[in-house]
């Protein structure tokens, strides 16, 4: 695990950052705007260039400011015009309750898939944002040399190779995740439900993010748990002290967060926050099953650490897999759970026995050969450029009293609609036109979000895209406004 | 689905079977005997040629005669000297209740995994029994056609190709099986559980066979479901009788059977009792999830029809996999899942997303250029060798009192020790001599079977096979006699 930064001089280079967003978002730094020079920072502020440097990179990382080579910081650019104002933290009904994912989740998954439908409802990437060409070489090399007892061997444990260089991405990061508290799992869903099954037993209730990832919400069904869903910053991720109070009043058994990238807000807990959520949830002995996939799917220079990097008591159950970053269709993803770790094995065998021999080979092979890191490059400036004009063409496009957050990372976009107008009309009306999304309620136990929609940027921004960013502003426009207190359309 | 035998017919010819089978049980007829030919058994017997062919077949699948080209079926050849006898029908304690499974089973998985040792506990075949090279040429020739688009479209439905492939294994036995009720999994381990989930909730109860399937055992406790077990014949599987009073008495929600090739009976249950089983259950309109993973692993040339072939009503949730008969380490299977195929899918894309594109390809692609049956009937042969090596092993080496089950196919023979002789102890004993084995009460939620345990013929027999049950016999020899009452060991 790494030295964590002391609290007074993250608080310093996170004032600082604070100060400058302030000053972008009241428009007295505007777009294109060149930031003071680390030295000017230095003195006028009195503070050290390594806490100018945290800042930048800060503010960098969530997308307000972009570094030129040799000339410094600007205000990133953002469309002419005003910009559209930020929906507030979420405010779910409060309560435990059980949980019961309906048919939208599958009529929307499955109306994103046809090739010909605008994908802004999908949850994946462009398939062409991959190195599909590399894998399959590094598939057909490691095929060729896998010994007939690798199929026997490789069983209950995985493959040793891969499990090896997963270990050694997480040291890069400072953190010293022992190979063999690795257990890899049929993608990070696998993971995420075997560490599930690990902290929480048929009636218990856990934590999650409100919004909510669905697939979180179908486990915790399918495991008979409760969902309790706690208020979230649409910039900062989860309300720590609502988060206090829920555990004090309903004696969760586990929290199941997406501290990076959330998936449907896109927002990023900063790290101060995850160490003090670590620090909240070890004195309770609570576990957290982070949820970690879109973690190298950042900006600036420096990925963000997960709460996991934190933990001294064994108590994250990390989460993640190849398939938003490298791999989709390979299914291969890993949890690394801490002191559940042996637990977390045991349900993996009884579960699905083990990984795919072949895919996990080439994983192995195509990370031991080089090269991901500057895939991982070219895909973080493929994904930003795509964040930009999708955040962009929200702000150009959609009428006035829309609210839309700028995602720190990842790949989806939220939107608030104007006051009353229903996301799951407009998700129909937009499949009438080919045009998928995945409405607010979706994203909910109980259905909440009526008014709210996740886009998607998965490809490259192109004319057709702009198109049918019009079209679906267009509807918007149009929709009726229904009454928000009037009982949900679904 | 194919036309079932009117019952007369199939009475006739298992009336005829089972006369034979008396008389080879009671050493009228004796190894290498020639059956009467089909011409005198029609007229001596008064019954059609057909009737006579299907009760010779029988026997053949039972293991208890061979066809010879050209000049009849003839007794198959035993050890000499006298047989062991074989155990009674199990007699687990009634009730239903909840599951807890011990480290004994991770613990003797565990220890059946180093390549030094004799792997009688073994639940796998040796990798050399399996077409490798040609799976590894499907591989990558089917990975280099793989296109980008292969990776989205792929998704939750899985390869469609590998779907009609298996849609055409089911029609080849006269089952219409809709290439869109198949669900493909993460092995059929997977399938199970996705099948489990979807007909019960946590306190519901499940009937299991009595020994049962560890992993059985395993699904119900992750999913707080209660197993009733019920007394199972070592040669024709569950009692009808038997299972009739548990419905009306505790009214589980679904039966999760193993009908072929039970593990670890090894017992094969006859066409007419599983049509009488597919019927007890229509009537309580309970469903079958069927584990048909050693279906292929048959004697003589007739496959054994599953209960599924005989459900009208989409009741049976059939599973099966690649991993016993062709690939294992892909972890290739599918749900065949009658009326809840789309809450299955559902469940699978929830939970899973797909299985991994690159490994379904691949077997889609050898099964389409065709060779599969004719390694099908190797490695039958191959097994069909290996469990007579075992079987006379264990009747040549293990002391009187000994019981043993001939498996009608699979690669497990089931053992009862002599009166006293304790599992546990057995197992730690053997594995100081380096060898494996499963002791009974891994197939048990209460952990009966104290006296009883499973061995695997899983590869070719030779010259360590025969030490090593020489020694294992002389551990039982020696081992001392517990009191049957005392406590269980573990």
């Amino acid at each position: 695990m790494p030295t964590s930064p002391t609290s007074a001089s993250v608080a310093r280079y996170e004032l600082l950052a604070r100060e400058i967003e302030q000053q972008i978002a009241a428009g007295v730094l505007r777009p294109g705007d060149r930031l003071p020079s680390v030295r000017q920072a230095r003195s006028s502020r009195g503070v050290s260039a390594s806490t100018v440097f945290q800042a930048y990179y800060l503010l960098e990382s969530r997308g307000l400011v972009r570094a030129a080579p040799r000339s410094g910081y600007f205000v990133a650019a953002r469309a002419s015009g005003v910009l559209l104002a930020e929906p507030q933290t979420t405010e779910p009904q409060s309560g435990s309750q059980p949980v019961a994912v309906n048919d939208l989740v599958y009529a929307c998954l499955g109306a994103a898939r046809a090739r010909d439908i605008v994908p802004f409802g999908s949850a994946f990437l462009s398939p062409t944002l991959f190195p599909l060409d590399r894998l399959r070489r590094a598939l057909v090399s490691s095929t060729r040399r896998l010994e007939p007892w690798n199929m026997v061997e490789d069983l209950p444990p995985g493959n040793l190779r891969l499990k090896r260089e997963i270990a050694k991405r997480y040291l890069r990061q400072g953190m010293a995740v022992p190979t063999d508290e690795i257990v890899l799992t049929h993608g990070a869903m696998e993971a995420l439900n075997l560490c599930l099954n690990a902290v929480a037993r048929p009636g218990d209730a856990v934590v999650v993010e409100s919004p909510t990832f669905y697939v979180a919400l179908q486990a915790l069904q399918r495991l008979g748990l409760h969902a309790i869903e706690v208020p979230t910053h649409v910039r900062e991720g989860i309300d720590l002290g609502r988060l206090a109070q829920v555990i004090e009043l309903y004696r969760p058994k586990a929290c199941w967060l997406m501290t990076t990238f959330q998936n449907p807000l896109g927002c990023l807990m900063p790290e101060t926050k995850k160490r003090d959520l670590v620090e909240l949830l070890a004195r309770h002995d609570l576990p957290l099953i982070e949820d970690d996939v879109y973690a190298e799917l950042y900006e600036g220079k420096v990925a963000p650490l997960p709460a996991k990097a934190y933990d001294r008591r064994g108590l994250v159950l990390h989460c993640s897999s190849f398939s938003k970053c490298l791999a989709p269709g390979y299914r291969v993803g890993w949890a690394a759970p801490g002191r559940l770790a042996r637990e977390v094995e045991r349900l993996k065998l009884m579960t699905s026995l083990t990984g795919s021999i072949p895919v996990q080979a080439a994983l192995a092979e195509y990370l031991q050969e080089g090269g991901y890191d500057r895939h991982l490059r070219s895909l973080r400036l493929s994904l930003q450029a795509q964040r930009d004009s999708l955040f962009d063409a929200v702000n150009r496009n959609f009428p006035n009293g829309t609210k839309v957050v700028r995602p720190a990372g990842g790949y989806f976009v939220w939107v608030e609609l104007p006051a009353g107008v229903d996301a799951m009309a407009l998700h129909r009306a937009a499949l009438t036109h080919r045009i998928s999304l995945a409405p607010g309620p979706m994203f909910s136990a109980r259905a909440e979000f009526q008014h709210h929609i996740r886009l998607t940027c998965g490809q490259h921004w192109d004319e057709t895209l702009e198109r049918a960013m019009r079209t679906l502003a267009r509807l918007v426009d149009d929709a009726p406004r229904v009454d928000a207190a009037a009982p949900p359309s679904i």
